[in-house]
């Protein structure tokens, strides 16, 4: 593979979401977050085999309009703590803008999964789906 | 931002472990997985600001040795188990192979971190590292 490609994300879906604005976006999805779809590629749909309604599962998603030159920042956008790094922060601004969800399926259609709750923007890019599996993750 | 670059991960850094062969690894860190630090690139190195000894924190890696082809499996490696598919698993080997672990800083030095437990192999390349904000991640 050529080295160009090492670091190439190939993403297999996107986020169908009422959620249009980023100030619309709660700071985590237990804080009020809405349902959403997850609109899955066809050339992946083989992978969603053997989910099924009410399974747990984890979405990793691209952050497609964050700053990625983010270095510190201000934790929960709460201007009167410290600056921190932002590695120690859930900020969707940073290097690699990978949002971290555990959410519920509520529904599955032909290359669709019905997600809860889900604080993504409508549009936001779909890296991975994994099932929760430990306890710690539940 | 150019459309190619948007999918573009920039590596923040990368695994040192014991860990040399994909068969030694345990397939999740809690089964036995060892020590390894994170070798942190220059550049992001400010990012790691706050973050201390004790805490608990998730890192996002990337497989550079998956097979990104891959979109049914089966579970745990286990040949006489429904063959389903990859997105109701944890296998490494998938469209975009991210390694999801929560693991607990045991030592900071100038940019480098020593974490357990990592079941990441030696050279794994590092996208984020991000706190344990919740009770459910813990």
């Amino acid at each position: 593979m050529a080295n160009e490609d090492i670091s190439q994300l190939n993403f297999i879906g996107v986020v169908q979401s009422s959620l249009q604005r980023k100030e619309d976006c709660p700071l985590q999805g237990e804080e009020g977050a809405p349902e959403a779809w997850l609109l899955i590629k066809k050339e992946f749909m083989d992978g969603l085999d053997s989910l099924k309604v009410g399974d747990s599962i984890i979405l990793l998603t691209w952050f497609h309009l964050a700053d990625r030159s983010v270095l510190k920042c201000y934790p929960r956008r709460e201007t009167n703590s410290p600056h921190v790094g932002v590695f120690a922060t859930r900020s969707p601004d940073r290097p690699n803008p990978v949002g971290l969800h555990t959410v519920k399926i509520l529904g599955i259609e032909p290359g669709k999964l019905k997600v809860h709750p889900l604080e993504a923007l409508d549009g936001t890019l779909l890296i991975d789906i994994k099932p929760v599996i430990t306890a710690t993750e539940k």
